[in-house]
């Protein structure tokens, strides 16, 4: 599932970075529960909200969507 | 800016598939008024949302993204 996908990809790279829920919220300007909703695969971010994160993540959307459907797979 | 590369995107892989904005609508499950917005950089699509459309399309996510972000160079 898309969304699973999405969330654990972000997680792996959040923690790759060694930033914190809080630390990535606060980078993105988004609220670390929401981060912690979409880690989990509960939210499905618009892809204005994934851009703002993939830059924080420095990732490109490209490089980004390759994980997922990775995961997917 | 994402939302405006989106929507080119969309709009010409729509086109390319010989699709109205009402056929695509009818596809994904989508008002045809929303496929409209999107095409135009209205809305910014949440991911599950893409995915319904990119599968309609008969494209990756990977590939979209990268169209989108050759868009925007």
């Amino acid at each position: 599932m898309m969304n699973k996908a999405v969330g654990k990809v972000i997680k792996r790279l959040r923690e790759e970075r060694g930033l914190s829920q809080e630390q990535l919220g606060f980078e993105t300007k988004l609220h670390r529960t929401y981060i912690s909703q979409l880690e989990r695969g509960l939210k499905s971010p618009t892809l204005n909200t994934l851009a703002t994160i993939t830059k924080v993540l420095n990732i490109s959307m490209t490089e980004f969507m390759k994980l997922v459907e990775n995961e997917n797979n």
